[in-house]
């Protein structure tokens, strides 16, 4: 039997400010610091530990794993960043106000790229300065692999999925015990390919910032169990927000 | 031609207590945060970037690197953490007051186990909690590697210089921009190691803390030249101060 913690970065600057962030590398705000902070605080106090830590190339994803393992006095272990699970890349929406962007598309249209299985916002254009192959942190990998311009969340699973099958899953069966800190559609990615979700379910599934979602996972990796950390009601009420501030931002 | 960048941690919280410290994992203190920001920042200033970093399994050594990646918007790279690059280890000596210890076993001892080559301080007995096989950041190492109970400078070069060799140096050979963030002693091995600098002469070198040394070296890492970033002066005027701290330490 596996124990695996996933956790989605707490609230990041531009949560905030309502854009549509992706693969754009923006801060945690002071209150996402906190909930990180708090997390690590709930972690250690149900006495849970780890060997080794997963995250994305993205500084709201890291610094969130590394307040976490402060406050569990982990800060020695390893912490492994790749793009594998980084946010779903918003394409050209990315920097996008989502009001603005639902006044110019259409509600309709925003809610499809937002909240469907396959449907793939607008790309860049490839001499786009968001474009990865134009940034600092994918420079290794142009050429190698293909970097995306815009995905829909089938493409994040299509990621995210061999990743933790080729790289995470032999971690744990050597016996670390991991957390995983990553973003609201990377963590969608992870549960449908473990929990076995379909395409209709995950899409409309919320993930709340900062809360450690524990996995007891079988020899076989299927799960045995899945349950939030902390106060349930208080949880749920989080996962509200997060499925009403999505409403909300489109509608106002 | 290649660059390497080496930096000691900034002030910790038992610098200023005024404890042997070692492998003890203490926390930098404000000031010594503030130093490593501060060198971040002087980095970018002056063009420098990395690939990657190299520092010690210790907090005050790990913090001080993100501190300075935070900085020059380096958050992504990957930071390799191994206890090669640890402190010198400090035997029994380790918690215990530099004053007090003088006091009980004279200043003339003291000095030769803080500024000798190559004598240890008192052994940490086997089952002593600070012996590196009794602390979590270790047990993954038990039975496969000799961890000390006490090391001599010349031990700390004999752990330091082989991990640059065979791991930081074909990084760097592959084309890396590497930082290494780490000790007073582990910096000391390295500067003996690349600068072919004499045992006597390595006893006496203090490093000051926060202070970017800059390597530009051949391609045969012979040292092209080296120097320490900054405002030379204020730098004198920080390496005087270790010395004197040292020398203070054991008087007063």
């Amino acid at each position: 039997m596996y124990t695996l913690v996933v956790i989605r970065h707490g609230e990041s600057e531009w949560n905030k400010k309502n854009l549509f962030c992706g693969w754009t590398d923006v801060e945690l705000s002071d209150k996402g610091m906190k909930e990180a902070s708090e997390a690590g605080r709930l972690l250690k106090k149900e006495g849970l530990s780890f060997d080794c830590c997963f995250t994305s190339v993205l500084k709201r994803a890291i610094h969130t794993a590394y307040r976490i393992l402060d406050e569990m006095d982990l800060v020695w272990i390893p912490v492994i960043k790749d793009y594998h699970l980084n946010e779903r890349h918003y394409g050209a929406l990315q920097g996008l106000n989502k009001t603005e962007t639902a006044d110019k598309y259409g509600e309709k249209q925003v809610l499809l790229w937002r909240r469907s299985y396959d449907v793939r916002p607008p790309a860049l254009s490839e001499d786009d300065p968001r474009n990865p192959v134009n940034q600092a942190p994918y420079q290794k990998m142009k050429g190698k692999v293909a970097l995306p311009l815009s995905e829909c969340l089938k493409d994040t699973v299509g990621r995210v999925a061999p990743y933790f099958d080729e790289v995470i899953r032999p971690r744990m069966e050597a016996g670390d015990r991991v957390l995983i800190a990553a973003h609201g559609n990377s963590i969608r990615a992870l549960r449908k390919h473990l929990e076995g979700i379909s395409d209709k379910e995950i899409a409309g599934m919320n993930i709340p910032t900062g809360i450690p979602l524990v996995y007891h996972l079988n020899s076989d990796f299927t799960v045995h169990d899945v349950s939030y950390l902390g106060d349930q009601e208080a949880i749920q009420a989080k996962i509200n927000a997060v499925k009403n501030q999505s409403a909300c931002s489109v509608k106002k």
